[in-house]
């Protein structure tokens, strides 16, 4: 019975043993988050709550259809911690770990499933770098909670609760979970510049990228650091998430200049507009409510949202590169230019392809998200194209519809965070299949477009 | 100095000089518009009214920041019905019409300029083409007009108001201008079939794409009928076009079965659907208030104007082709194949690329519309969207709004007419330059994807 499973799982194509991995996650989780001793007393818990609260664990979206305060005790915290940690360092990354820790070679085709998990493309130094993420990961939640922990003293009563505070805020940063147990996001924190400042690069750390970390470290422990190249990826990666980060902040602080930061002090707006601006990358947090900002900032966020953190992250959303490909190729499309060209590297024409195929097909999810919810809810667009934003990138903001809505917005929201964790590209090659070459040709044939 | 002139358009780009004729069309259109003779007394008449007036009928897109037929006397409404027939067929078919009856013979550069305009990959009988366009759409408008003005009898006291109305009625569909004179489009006649049937059938044969009409005249006229090859481009434009008006009839009525057909016959509800679908393809007539519409049909709706009307016939959007090839590449994308077949033909790799940047480029484009309209305008965002899509797709209809949209917002429905005319993809070249070959290569390196 297993060996045949096994045999079944070796037929299927890395994308579509992805997807069962996560779905067999989101089962997990399910059944860990409903056990009764992880619930306060009077807790209301549904079904499609609990399904609900698996795959925004699992994806670390961080939209919750209950009070994460008021329906779990401290047990029910610590299996949150832990389900977050399985979603956010993925689910391949750990399953490695355990082959490793068990002391199984790891076979090309265990590596090929994680390089899609991961959207590597070499297969080289795989699984060291899988141990580095992990060691890498627990040591910069450590290290937060450790600092958190010592500053919550002066928020807390006692130093268990600061220490467990501090302990959540770190892996909900790190992971870019979202998920609170203030029942308030960072509300509480916004005059806080510590919190939030620590915040910040938590969630940077998280969501930039393991690659970009891997080879940062490299380089910092290099002796030779002249000689020490970073990859196209990490360049393209990073320029791409601060400059979304910096936009981000610009438009929100000239936006809402004379509407919401109206009688502000400045450095009160911009480190609203600094810290909403960079929790769209995958964040989820909020140091207010969002809702209060206008139309045109909201639709702003909502695309930052929809373009997400970098690949090989905790983020979802059609990722940075995604964007900067599609932004380079439109560029050099206009100016008339064959190929494409940055940082002294020449872009495969097979990954524009693939940016273009990603961005389109998410814009068509989305779209028809939209759509559907309108259709079923009663709320305004704008409520409904942020949650649709938000989830997609698995950011886990909201304009506060989340638990108000219907059991089919329920299910497109779990679809689209599915889709975003996962990433277009594996959704698409498992409802689809693998790459095929042509066995035949018709003869080709210009046509007039737009 | 005309010399001179002639020179520096020889310098110019295709696309380049198809954009300056354009904006000379509009001039001239303003100025004819704001000539005192063509006004009724009393009429009021900015200047920004008046070039928005001259771009929406040059584009004939119909979209109307002053009532037509309070503006505007019968000397108007005549000049009106020149500078649609002039934006419909499009200046460069009459251009070359032109020089064809001083007798000039049309060189290579000329028929270029021709070629971009309509978008045509095959310079052979261009000339030819031409002709037969102009003769084509004056016969169906004059076929259009007589059927009209003869029903008309009935509706007005006299036969000059009858065939007046009759005239421009079907010049109005066939250029798909979306201008009326009833000074409330087609609501009038919402429960006289036969003019919606006839109008339908005209506003088809303008926004169908003349290469579709001159193919299928030819195909009727062919003693070897069988013998007969539609081209690829006729069969895409055909399938989508129908496709796309059945689809929107369909999810029209379904959308609205409990909503606004609540009560009607099946008959009523059909004749609005179908109307209010085909007229999304370009008409911008409407037989009701579209905002009586609710928020999902009226995004459907706002597709439905972005995608527009087929290349190379009087309609706007990124085209049907455009949207065609993209559903074609994502399909043949998931399944893995390499390249795109349908009807017995290979999708050349470079429409696949243009198809997409033009989606892409539109997407953007009308996304920062919605942005600045939203913080410009005291609109809801579904009236915004809808505007924007209408005028992107030249298509006319709205919500109410654009009369009592301000200066700003006037210039950015201006602009989106403008570019959704003269097409994306002449635009961009407009802005970038020509096409380059790469006179130097760097090494390529692969780039993680979503
Ligand atoms: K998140
Ligand atoms: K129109």
């Amino acid at each position: 019975m297993w060996y045949k499973l096994r045999l079944n799982l070796n037929k299927l194509t890395p994308a579509q043993v992805i997807v069962t991995y996560y779905l067999l996650a989101v089962t997990i989780a399910t059944i860990l988050l409903s056990l009764p001793i992880a619930h306060k007393s009077g807790a209301e818990w549904s079904f499609l709550d609990a399904i609900f609260t698996a795959v925004s664990a699992v994806s670390v979206t961080g939209l919750t259809v209950v009070s994460t305060v008021d329906t779990f005790n401290t047990t029910g915290i610590f299996i949150l911690m832990f389900v977050l940690q399985f979603g956010g360092i993925g689910i391949m990354t750990l399953g490695t770990f355990f082959w490793l820790i068990v002391g199984k070679k790891i076979g090309l085709k265990e590596r090929r499933l994680i390089m899609t998990d991961q959207n590597q493309t070499s297969l080289a130094g795989l699984v060291s770098l899988l141990k580095q993420i992990l060691l890498l990961i627990i040591f910069i939640e450590i290290v937060g909670a450790f600092i958190l922990g010592v500053y919550f003293l002066g928020y807390y009563p006692t130093w268990q609760q600061a220490f467990i505070h501090g302990l959540f805020a770190s892996v909900s940063a790190t992971t870019n979970a979202g998920f609170d147990i203030t029942g308030q996001s960072l509300i509480p924190y916004a005059n806080d510049y510590f919190v939030q400042f620590i915040t910040i690069i938590l969630l940077t750390l998280g969501a930039i990228g393991f690659p970009v970390l891997i080879e940062t470290k490299d380089y910092l422990m290099s002796k030779k650091r002249n000689k020490h190249h970073f990859s196209l990826y990490s360049k393209i990666t990073t320029v791409t998430f601060f400059g979304l980060m910096i936009f981000g902040t610009l438009v929100i602080f000239l936006f809402e200049y004379n509407r919401f930061f109206d009688g502000m002090e400045w450095h009160e707006a911009f480190f609203y507009s600094f810290f909403q601006s960079a929790t769209t990358r995958n964040g989820g947090l909020a140091t207010m409510n969002v809702a209060e900002f206008s139309i045109p900032t909201l639709l702003v966020m909502s695309a930052l949202m929809f373009i997400g953190a970098s690949p090989s992250s905790v983020g979802g959303g059609i990722r940075t590169t995604t964007f900067a490909l599609n932004i380079l190729f439109l560029f050099h499309f206009a100016k008339g230019n064959q190929t494409i060209k940055v940082f002294k590297r020449e872009i495969h024409h097979q990954d524009v392809i693939k940016s273009l195929v990603v961005t389109m097909m998410a814009i068509f999810i989305c779209f028809l998200s939209v759509i559907i919810l309108t259709f079923t809810e009663d709320h305004s667009i704008m409520e409904i194209v942020f949650e649709v934003a938000s989830a997609f990138g698995t950011t886990g903001l909201s304009m506060g519809i989340t638990s108000e809505l219907s059991s089919i917005g329920k299910c497109v929201i779990i679809v689209l965070m599915f889709i975003g964790r996962v990433g277009i590209l594996s959704f698409l090659f498992m409802i689809g299949g693998k790459e095929k070459t042509a066995k035949y040709h018709y003869p080709k044939e210009r046509v007039i477009i737009g």
